[in-house]
């Protein structure tokens, strides 16, 4: 069989082989005309499916139960009872006998009772929201009857997608995982951050064309080239399985003629520092808080936190932490946070606004637990924060600092203020970077929410993908005007976005003057390796011709020219 | 009784005394356990909404067959046949004999049929939307019971209200209304905009203090000084009526030592041009052409479009006439367009990304049309492409207005190509701009969109409005750059956004180096007679100090030093 190539966005410099399972998210209900119904068999699946929902719905009583409260844990009780309802239970019985699938049984069943409830008052009308909850789990329970098992999958799999949420790579185990490849999703998409924080094969944004492939294929992904490999020759099999034999450069890099680089690691879970410690990262340029409060009834207390940022030294005590406070808005749900709607999470009330607004207490719990980690023996703690746009915000934050210091102080408390920095993300902190470098000692610059501001193309959005690539003038410029600033004042400046990993821009970003770069793991030692052979002068050099391209083929028309040239 | 003052912010330099009208827009069912029910009543009620139901419909109908076709007008039948379907007229017979009102038993009576025609196959399934159309209509009629009618207000209505939505305003009366006020909204809030293209005294963002104001209240909306004033003494009723007699400035103004500063109006719908008029505007600086677009079955031809751009033309012979392309993205609902859902609509596909993508054709109709009126007698048309972010966007519209010349020119067709603009609204624009002012004669500064991406803060967001201020050093660095740009590249620059029609920041803008600016109509006097008292020699040494200001009251302070200097 002849080989064929499918490209797309390549997400990790790894590549591997193996056999195509396709996952699929749909969970529409079935077209009760289109499918013939066995009704006992029909009977069986709602039971089977009652049962797993008594079961998960204990399950979940007795995790909160213990880490949040019995009372908190009792919602869980009138679950269950709904689930044993007679009067539901018929209704499911009368819908099956009518010949529908027990799915819509399901959904035709709850719809008076549902409608019962939201009819009467205060808090009656709420549990209008527990049977809702109910009907889905029996719901979702039915329709995954074919939907893969994303947590065991045979080994040597290859998930092909849609696309895959962060619940859905939350689940798979890269021990058993060969790669993924998607439809949809960039570079900066949550799935190809996720694969190289795993150093995970992946090609995203392979398009329609992903649908040909078909399940029990065996496929090379290549996520250095960006390209899918279906039906693989021998050569190109071996090739994949033996590619990139990685070397770890331990020791912090110098560029050719001496200029120290600090290679740092972004990492979004404790389980990824051990990860960019065995890559060779120098420290952790961003650590993302975010994954302590996600997922859980309550907010994480001082000595949970204190724990965690107590780890991420430990892990590095001779290199630097950088810790960003919760970058939380309204695309994320937090229930015991009031995030509001919004029609614009992107613009909207997120990061430092939140942290001096709404949150302030999470925030100043927050500054606690890191100035008791940073009082401890190792490590070097930093602390920056995130969505600033004005100076007056960097003000009331380090008014905060200085606040929280002093109440420790009174209470006889060790604690030292970490080195204090500020994220460059916002186009308004790129026009005001000099009062800002002038506060602190350092800024680091956010690529990712950075272009997507400046080009006005939000993250997610396919339809404007191509306007979203930091290699635009527009946004080299403000990256140039960024580091200016900084030096200026006397303050360092690192890059924490995906473009810092992309060892086809290092020399770009050394001759711009970028002090400190940090990547997801799996990138480390390529780009050590890079910044090894860059000379700065000549780096520095090439900078200006790129900063006076007028489009972006210009800019990366010079770029590949020089990157040829080493 | 003693008089007793909100304050808000001020849309408008208009003031005004009037009488009280909440208008509430609540269509909340209500609770059917604290409500008595009648059911004579509700019974009565019910055939009533369905009565004006049947009347609206036909009318609809009527219409849809005139404008766009018989077959697209049949849908309307189907809607009057489910409205007087036998099964829901029993439905909601029954549900009232439940004690409940008429419009939950409305919401009861069309759940069992919806859900039905869920369950079935394609077409079928399309009856379901039907269904909730002639559902939501009918509780829609029995919930505006108690509803104000913005259309039949009391002569001298003060309208208070949570917000206004475009389609309230679209229901005011200028000369029936003497104001309004509103809990939300803020200078650039759609409220704000109406209130000043129709010169109407208006206060927003007056917060939830505005709700112990009680309907049939005597109070003064000034929207100069943005205060509400409940129960006005003689006094300040008599100052509100004869408050500002403005002095219109027909002829085009020069700053106190000649320089020649062009004024135009802001203008979004044909009626406008006249008062643009009338208020000494020189021309038109921004011609919002979505208004052809909007409320109809289908785009616009070319005749039509061009009778549109003629018009306008002829209303300012002697000025020039700035024509913005469509202005479209996921915000803005038009049923013939295929326009995407976003989660971040404004970081989405919009302005040239879809005039130069999916909306390919509607972009080269409408060029069409420019050009033949270009060709004709009178005024000076120019055209200015929205949402620009790169340089190659620029070029791809150049490409078309060739094409489309070229085309004009082999059909024989009298044609012109007017000037040709960039606005500058995204920051990713502002670092381009000199490559963009290169290509064109003119830049449009659109300072409303322009603050919401450099301040990543939406502007209908009100938890982010504080951040949304022009004044910020971040903002008007970004529009020094934008001027120096367009100045270097011999282009000249305009200013489109609502900071161009406020007096008080008129020094800032003349010294910044603006060449027009472009306003709502109402603000046209005003800046006018301030403009004439401007040097600009002091205005441009002002500026310097103003761009070196750290913070927003750093800005205000010296903007205010210097009027007062004045």
């Amino acid at each position: 069989m002849a080989e064929r190539t499918l490209t797309g966005t390549g997400a990790t410099p790894r590549s591997d082989v193996g056999t195509v399972v396709w996952y699929s998210t749909s969970t529409d209900l079935p077209d009760p005309n289109s499918v013939s119904v066995d009704q006992e068999d029909e009977r069986e699946r709602f039971e089977d499916a009652r049962e797993t929902a008594r079961d998960e719905l204990e399950a979940e009583r007795e995790r909160t139960a213990e880490r949040v409260g019995e009372q908190e844990a009792e919602v869980f009780d009138a679950h269950v009872q709904f689930l044993e309802d007679p009067q539901i239970e018929d209704g499911v019985e009368r819908a099956i006998d009518d010949e529908l699938p027990a799915e819509n049984a399901v959904q035709r069943a709850f719809a008076d009772p549902i409608e019962q409830f939201e009819g009467m008052d205060g808090r009656m009308a709420e549990r209008a929201d527990d049977l809702r909850d109910v009907r889905d789990r029996l719901v979702r329970l039915l329709t995954d009857d074919d939907r893969v098992d994303l947590e065991s999958l045979p080994e040597g799999s290859v998930v092909l997608a849609d696309r895959l949420t962060p619940s859905d790579t939350a689940q798979l185990d890269p021990d058993r995982v060969a790669g993924f490849a998607t439809v949809t999703g960039g570079r900066t998409s949550h799935a190809a951050i996720f694969a190289r924080s795993l150093a995970l094969p992946a090609v995203v944004g392979v398009g329609d064309e992903l649908h040909d492939v078909e399940t029990d294929a065996t496929v090379v992904v290549d996520g250095d080239a960006g390209e899918l490999v279906v039906d693989p020759s021998d050569e190109r099999r071996e090739s994949a399985q033996t590619a990139h034999q990685v070397e770890i450069h331990e020791e912090a890099v110098t560029t050719a003629d001496g200029t120290g680089i600090e290679i740092a690691a972004n990492v979004g879970q404790p389980a990824e520092l051990e990860d960019a410690k065995a890559q060779g990262a120098d420290g952790i340029g961003l650590y993302r808080t975010e994954f302590l409060f996600l997922d859980r009834e309550q907010a994480p207390d001082e000595t949970e936190q204190y724990e965690a940022y107590r780890e991420a030294l430990e892990t590095f005590p001779d290199g630097r932490v950088v810790v960003r406070t919760l970058d939380i808005g309204g695309d994320k749900p937090i229930p015991y946070l009031d995030l509001p709607e919004e029609e614009n999470p992107f613009l909207g009330e997120r990061g430092i606004r939140r942290s001096l607004g709404p949150d302030a207490d999470l925030f100043e719990t927050q500054l606690r637990a890191l100035f008791r980690a940073a009082a401890d023996g190792d490590g070097c703690l930093s602390i920056m924060f995130p969505v600033v746009a004005t100076p007056k915000e960097l003000v009331a934050a380090l008014e905060t600092v200085e606040r929280i210091a002093n109440t420790l102080e009174e209470e006889g408390i060790d604690y030292a203020i970490p080195e204090l920095g500020v994220m460059i993300e916002t186009p308004g902190a790129v026009f005001a970077a000099p009062e800002l470098a002038e506060q602190v000692e350092f800024l680091s610059i956010g690529t990712n929410d950075l272009t997507q501001y400046v080009m006005a193309a939000a993250r997610e959005n396919e339809r404007v993908a191509d306007l979203r690539d930091p290699r635009r003038p527009a946004v080299l410029r403000a990256i140039s005007r960024t580091i200016k600033a900084a030096h200026e004042n006397d303050a360092w400046v690192g890059m924490c976005g995906e473009m810092a990993g992309n060892p086809e821009l290092t020399e770009l970003l050394v001759g711009l003057g970028l002090d400190e770069l940090s990547m997801s793991a799996v990138t480390v030692p390529d780009v050590k390796a890079t910044v090894q052979s860059i000379d700065t002068e000549t780096a520095a050099e090439n900078v200006t011709r790129a900063l006076e391209a007028s489009t972006r083929d210009h800019v990366i028309d010079r770029i590949q020219r020089n990157n040829s040239n080493q």
